[in-house]
């Protein structure tokens, strides 16, 4: 039988709270049975959930919080009313405190994150932390960070974005050398930014369980080109959020197109196999969460309008990548990667610029 | 009769060359007969299509240009080869002479913008130029802009380009007072680049053609929620390649769904019409070419692979701009935006950075 692990759940995170928690929890344990859970939330609400799926109830432990972080609270607001007492923060405690293997919620993302960077703070190397998302791609699924933790990012913050993917992809997608890729745009003339170039010179020089692919563009993501993606978080969230949008607005195109007729009324309700396929593909249920990397601690954000079967699946996220012993291992290939002598490509750059 | 214009044309540019661009040529005059072309390219070869095109022949004048840039040409190289002899450079050189009102060229974008920016350079009051481009959204379409010209853009390079997308959108989409939104990220802990932020108040002060509506995410690019966004060229690039992916991976996943069974098939026969229409919707040649703005001529680049329809649709976009006197009313309002005010927000801006 598999290692116990213990998972810290926000019971009273995402739009639906412990409704969906405690059932979310149900279906990860029947799929995991070495797990036991920390639930974090109002003990009374807790409690009458508990009853109703008594396998949760008889491996958790239930602690009482008086505070719950709104879906809608402003991060500094949350920190101020919710720190230390909040649901939210003390399921991120107890990562920290190593009561808890992982930690996961469906809460307020801002808030998520403020919290856990402020009680977490970064592993010692890593100077910003990302989010990190599994993409869906045409040839299975990708790893793209950062999905908007770091706004702008120099070469070596990307070489250990890099990194912290890699472990993340051997973790979660089971991959033994996860190929990498450096988001870049190809317009021959401008190239890409300097720190992007260097960051590839330093990746290129890295002997870990990575291998490092090149440049990739925009499009390489739905490709599934690489493994993993590295860029900074503000075009990996404009990314992100132009490809979600982008899809929306295909689906509700097809959608008002297809009722316009009896024929092709009939012809949608034929093709549906087609559509559930395509939706079970793009639902977000699927590859649930973004998992913030490079923190002292694991905590794992689930959608905040996640279902049940979601949230299980980012409980999962969670018992994978402590199972992997991922952020150890992160430890490790940081320190491995700062040892390359990145000096030479420092250099180089300087050389290239003034020439 | 509307105004004799004059349109010169890159013959040779593109993937097929005379065999696409005289044919267009053809369909963007019988749609508009005031037009008048010149032909830049190899005469012998321009000969051979006006024969079978005399109505095109009637009003064109042929230029015989040696050098024809070749697609997979570097942007250095075309320049070495081509400056001043080539069809490219040519095309490029008649709007700068005043001989053509606008310049459209197929061929290969870097070769094509460096000439354009080596040649014609910015205007006045204009930093750098931009690219913009036509996006199809849920609303109509929206212009886009930088794809990818220019790496990092400060708040008064930002709101430039918003000047000039909004003259695009009077000139190409018909609107008195576009509306304008900044592309910036949602995630509450950021809240995005101290220069967007910045742009944003500049462009609140404004009193020009356009309405700025705030902030945009990526979601709202195919939501059309503004008439023009706006960002750097780094993550517009990426947004729009993210894009493209993403069409490419829906229309062919749901290829593959659709042939699993001979249900989804015959479903997809009848629901045929559904999909020619999103095909026609996300067609390039329909919104065809990228418009490089804040250069003294109008130069425009059609898709190198375009159809004989979609280089007359990027003809039409010339012809479009050139008689709303795009680059005259981009000088007067660029002119308007730099009298106004800045100071102010500047020094606001270190404030609270400081605080």
């Amino acid at each position: 039988m598999a290692k116990t692990l213990t998972i810290a759940l926000d019971v009273m995170g995402g739009d639906r709270g412990p409704s969906t928690v405690i059932p979310g929890a149900d279906i990860a344990l029947k799929r995991n049975p070495e797990l036991n859970f920390l639930l974090y939330g109002d003990e009374g609400e807790i409690a009458g959930w508990l009853e109703r799926y008594p396998d949760v109830a008889n491996i958790s432990q239930t602690i009482h919080c008086e505070i719950a972080v709104r879906m809608d609270e402003k991060p500094s607001q949350a920190l101020r009313r919710g720190r230390r007492e909040s649901s939210m923060w003390r399921t991120i405690d107890a990562t920290k405190t190593k009561q808890a293997d992982a930690a996961v919620s469906a809460g307020n993302t801002g808030a998520l994150m403020a919290m856990a960077f402020f009680n977490l703070r970064t592993m010692q190397g890593v100077d910003r932390p990302a989010i990190a998302g599994i993409w869906p791609t045409n040839r299975g699924d990708s790893i793209v960070l950062d999905m908007g933790a770091t706004i702008g990012a120099n070469a070596m913050q990307l070489v250990d974005f890099a990194v912290m993917g890699a472990a993340m992809a051997r973790a979660v997608l089971g991959m033994k050398k996860p190929t990498v890729g450096l988001l870049n745009i190809g317009v021959e003339e401008v190239k890409g930014l300097d720190e992007v170039r260097q960051a590839g010179r330093i990746l290129r020089k890295l002997e870990l369980p990575l291998e490092y692919h090149g440049f990739v563009e925009g499009n390489d993501l739905g490709q599934g080109t690489t493994d993993v993606v590295v860029t900074e978080g503000f075009s990996g969230n404009i990314a992100l959020k132009a490809a979600e949008g982008t899809v929306r607005q295909i689906t509700g195109f097809l959608k008002r197109a297809m009722v316009k007729s009896w024929r092709t009324r009939l012809g949608y309700i034929l093709a549906k196999p087609a559509f559930d396929a395509l939706k079970e593909k793009l639902d977000p249920t699927g590859a649930n969460g973004g998992v913030f990397l490079g923190l002292n601690g694991l905590v794992i954000k689930s959608h905040g309008g996640t279902s049940a079967i979601g949230f299980a699946n980012a409980i999962e996220l969670g018992v994978n990548m402590a199972r992997f012993d991922m952020v150890a291992k992160i430890a490790r290939d940081i320190d491995l990667s700062h040892k390359v002598d990145t000096v030479p490509a420092d250099k180089s750059v300087k050389k290239a610029a003034k020439s």
